[in-house]
């Protein structure tokens, strides 16, 4: 009997995160978004498939974008695929896309760019929003979006981002920001943050600390002292994960 | 010991109606908007307070703009109640305003119009989004909605909604439409609609006829049939509750 060619597919997954200990499967038995697409892929391959991922989010963080990649004999099409997996996928989980790849390709490593959102809801009468609490971070004052702008700016070309995040092993922390901005609807603040690659908890990092602008308890020579001064605990306090959606990985 | 005057408290409330059976208290023991709010007040006046709402919305339907009212003996000021009930309430639902009213206030017999919301995501691809699924309805094919538009000029006016939805107590079917509108973003579709008043389910059986003329398996002839033919059997499938909104409730 001839065994079945092994493929390298690629997809791009979306993800409500509230209900998952983050991307990445954990050692005990928490929900993840990787174990729950890898507990799919087990059932159709009848064996262990393991899903590499490119940007490991944390816990409550959420995805449109985020690209996994997987090895699976399957010689039904990539359309059937997606919808094998989609069918048998929590509803909190589904797969964009599915692509076959080169066997060499790798989500993180070949990652040349990603980018995240940051929501914030501006609670200015103080009042929370019992839409937004899985969705945004619900600052409870009016903020200054053309200061949190003005700040941002700073972040935008190759800088030592060692102030808003740690490296992932002990490497370098000099990244390249090449978007970094706010848009204003109504009550509603987005943040669009692009990068060639992420310290540990950066978006968060820097989404606090330019909340403190927005809120007039930092001014832009004590954001720019934090961001030059390099040092982790000078930054802001860490927006919570629940505002952060990675939407995109950008690959040569 | 004197004994405190009750006042007639006026509030406006927003809640995500997902873990709810709807606005109105139920005979069982099911969670409702309107349990909630009665088991806090409850607490404050140490004796049962009925809580009356402008719209009874179904289970999973949510609001930012319900108004309720109740009697309460208080004399601590308006603010310092509304976070006595929001922080007491679950965070799924809050209190956006307290004012004192007339004695005579009756948020459902007083109001003389009421504005809602629908929110649909078009899902062209047919793969869902799991960020929308209990905050919009997810239409699993592009949408045509300069047509959908079009056929909801119709609507506009005093009609006969008999189509559209029962009356609450074997009253008249004819009800005055002033909005009635969809507007576009990418894939995100908004329909407004403002009526002095709403049969039982009339927004979600409209949204669920104009949604075939998006979808070109109704004419315009085809909607307006359906609509003149002032039958209830005559009207698309009724759309999910979880895309609808009561935003806001008008008084004289």
């Amino acid at each position: 009997m001839e065994s079945l060619a092994v493929t390298r597919f690629r997809a791009t997954v979306a993800y409500d995160g509230t209900a998952y200990f983050g991307y990445q499967r954990q050692r005990d038995d928490q929900p993840t978004v990787q174990g729950e697409l890898e507990k799919v892929l087990a059932r159709l391959a009848q064996k262990p498939v393991t899903v590499w991922g490119a940007g490991r989010t944390d816990s409550g963080v959420h995805a449109t974008g985020q690209v996994v990649a997987f090895d699976l004999a399957w010689n039904h099409g990539r359309v059937p695929l997606q919808k094998a997996l989609n069918a048998q996928l929590p509803p909190d989980i589904a797969v964009r896309d599915v692509t076959e790849t080169d066997p060499r390709f790798h989500p993180r490593f070949d990652a040349v760019g990603r980018a995240y959102e940051y929501h914030v809801v501006m609670c200015a009468d103080g009042v929370k929003r019992p839409l937004s609490r899985w969705r945004e971070w619900q600052v409870m004052s009016w903020l200054d979006v053309t200061a949190m702008n003005e700040a941002a700016t700073l972040l935008r070309g190759t800088h030592d981002f060692a102030t808003f995040g740690q490296p992932p092993h002990g490497t370098n922390t000099v990244r390249t920001v090449n978007t970094a901005v706010w848009q204003q609807q109504d009550d509603n603040l987005l943040f669009s943050i692009s990068a060639d690659a992420f310290l540990y908890r950066m978006v968060r990092s820097i989404v606090g600390s330019l909340v403190l602008v927005g809120k007039g308890e930092w001014t832009q020579t004590q954001f720019k002292n934090s961001f030059f001064a390099k040092e982790r605990q000078q930054a802001g306090k860490t927006a919570p994960a629940h505002g952060l959606y990675l939407v995109s990985v950008l690959y040569e």
